[in-house]
């Protein structure tokens, strides 16, 4: 294995629509020595993540990737190589390593991989930034209380699952909205949500009338659009509703609509809008509260896994798509 | 003057789009005597308030008002006799009179009128229902700090004027939209906001970008619409949104859509929806709040005063399409 050859997948085309395997293109560039205070580092679990469809789009709030330019990442790297004194060769990372073998840092925005976490990929699911997602998102925006009924949508993924299961915990009574019969499967039977929505075989609407009769207490949104709309006018009175992701709209060229404000004054409603980067200090108060539930297997995960650089643009073509099962991880040799 | 005999204003047809004058009629019913326990109170004041619009379409969460129904609505009213040991002749009292000369009531809804307040039809604006909503939604559900932009709409009414002219009191910069350069003159020359968006002559959109380069800090909506749409997207971090009133789907038989969600994640945004009926326990400390406030000329006031029960479908009419300048009040003889 040579150390001076870096495999990076880059943007090729700006898509339009639903992005393609296509749209992005696998280069082989010279990786450079380090300097002084620099790290080496080999990424081993790369995370794909829908907002990365923002950031293609030019108008993700992290920034901006254009066409040629390398797509960014959140990654678990161990260091091969340091001249910075923080870091010792073997150490394990969570770092913006991006979608390539290799990366080349200072140390800025990495932080050290917490040993108990196994595997390791968790740190990039529910036990990292979607884990933080959910645990903000649910914990401090939603303000849950015992008996609510919480609803959240794409409920099979890392956000979705984590925000259901933590939920559960708390003694909210959780309801899932997803897109196959097999993820609602796992949903009730594996992750021990109440019941499920498959939204392909019924409407949404239906579905939370049937399952919600006095209404929504906590809505928890990682879609926009229709289910947005669909949850909103069937809100309880005092509802929270957590709007976290626009899963709907990340690949629209357009901003289509949000529902009538009505939903909200009629409900006396509280809409709350997530950032997770707003709540990066309660990462390790999140791996603290959530650890023993996992080991405990009180909360159950799960990884949709792809082996190898390359396979990461059509394992983003299928989360886009919501093909994906589980959270989106690409395993790099 | 006979006591036997009512004026009544009722629904005569339920209207689609804006409500006209010949949407009710005037009747003259028999009054009867009164019941033990019973009062009849002579209607002095009555206040007419955009809320009665849903109320004709039969979408109020207060109740519906069917063609053929007395209009109703708050009045300030003067007990002419008593066969209840709670009230006394000459008492005068702040109740859902409805629209009419006489009221039969057994005192429920009915409070005191607080002889401080002066005139009298001060306990039917600033000092009452709308002084209510303007001190929960922006004092509760606002969050007003010093230094925060507040924007409010339909700013020249009951509500929207008392938001304004409360957050300079709390310290903050105050913009209002209204819909004329008389109203705009108003708010700063006399109600001493910082500055007025005439939207007929400005879109709201170049308004705030003009005066709010830093985004909107609370927005207190009255209107709902393009208004909302407008101010939404150029909220700043954190902001605070009280949705009050939908003036602009108030007549319309479809509900419209509302806001892309981006515009409450991208601000990390709160919003909010008021009933003011939720905050009715509030109704004493309110005045406490605002009666030196408005004794000391503080805080102005501006009604929009009709003489006759018969003004009332014309004085709604012009209500209904922003023509009123103040609080609309009608003086019963």
């Amino acid at each position: 294995m040579k150390h001076n050859v870096n495999q990076q997948i880059r943007l090729k085309n700006r898509p339009t629509g639903l992005p393609k395997a296509p749209d992005f293109t696998l280069v082989e560039t010279e990786l450079p020595g380090i300097d002084v205070n620099q790290i080496l580092v080999r990424n081993r679990y790369l995370s794909l993540d829908p907002y990365m469809r923002s950031q293609i789009a030019g108008r993700h709030i992290t920034g901006a990737i254009g066409e040629g330019d390398l797509m960014l990442g959140e990654t678990v790297g161990e260091v091969i190589e340091s001249r910075n004194s923080d870091y010792k060769q073997g150490d394990m990372l969570v770092l913006n390593g991006g979608w390539q073998q290799y990366f080349i840092s200072d140390g800025t925005g990495a932080r050290a991989l917490d040993a108990r976490i196994d595997p390791a990929s968790l740190a990039l699911g529910i036990l990292g930034m979607p884990g933080l997602t959910a645990f903000a998102g649910l914990g401090i925006l939603g303000q849950p209380k015992v008996g609510d009924t919480l609803v959240v949508s794409a409920a099979s993924g890392a956000v979705g699952s984590m925000v259901g299961q933590y939920g559960r915990t708390l003694g909210c009574r959780v309801i899932g909205i997803a897109g196959s019969d097999e993820k609602c499967r796992w949903l009730v039977d594996t992750a021990k949500f109440d019941a499920c929505i498959n939204y392909k075989t019924e409407t949404v609407a239906d579905g939370i009338d049937r399952l919600c009769p006095d209404g929504v207490d906590i809505y928890f949104d990682n879609v926009g659009g229709e289910t947005l709309d669909a949850v909103m006018w069937r809100l309880a009175i005092g509802a929270r509703v957590v709007l976290c992701g626009l899963m709907s709209q990340l690949s629209s060229e357009t901003r289509p609509a949000g529902p009538n404000p009505a939903t909200i004054i009629k409900a006396r409603a509280t809409v709350r809008g997530l950032v997770v980067f707003d709540h990066w200090q309660r990462m390790a108060e999140m791996v603290e509260t959530f650890m023993p539930l996992v080991k405990s297997d009180e909360i159950q995960f799960l990884e949709d896994v792809s082996d190898g650089l390359k396979a990461a643009p059509a394992a983003f073509e299928r989360l886009m798509c919501g093909q994906n099962f589980g959270k989106t991880i690409i395993k790099l040799d």
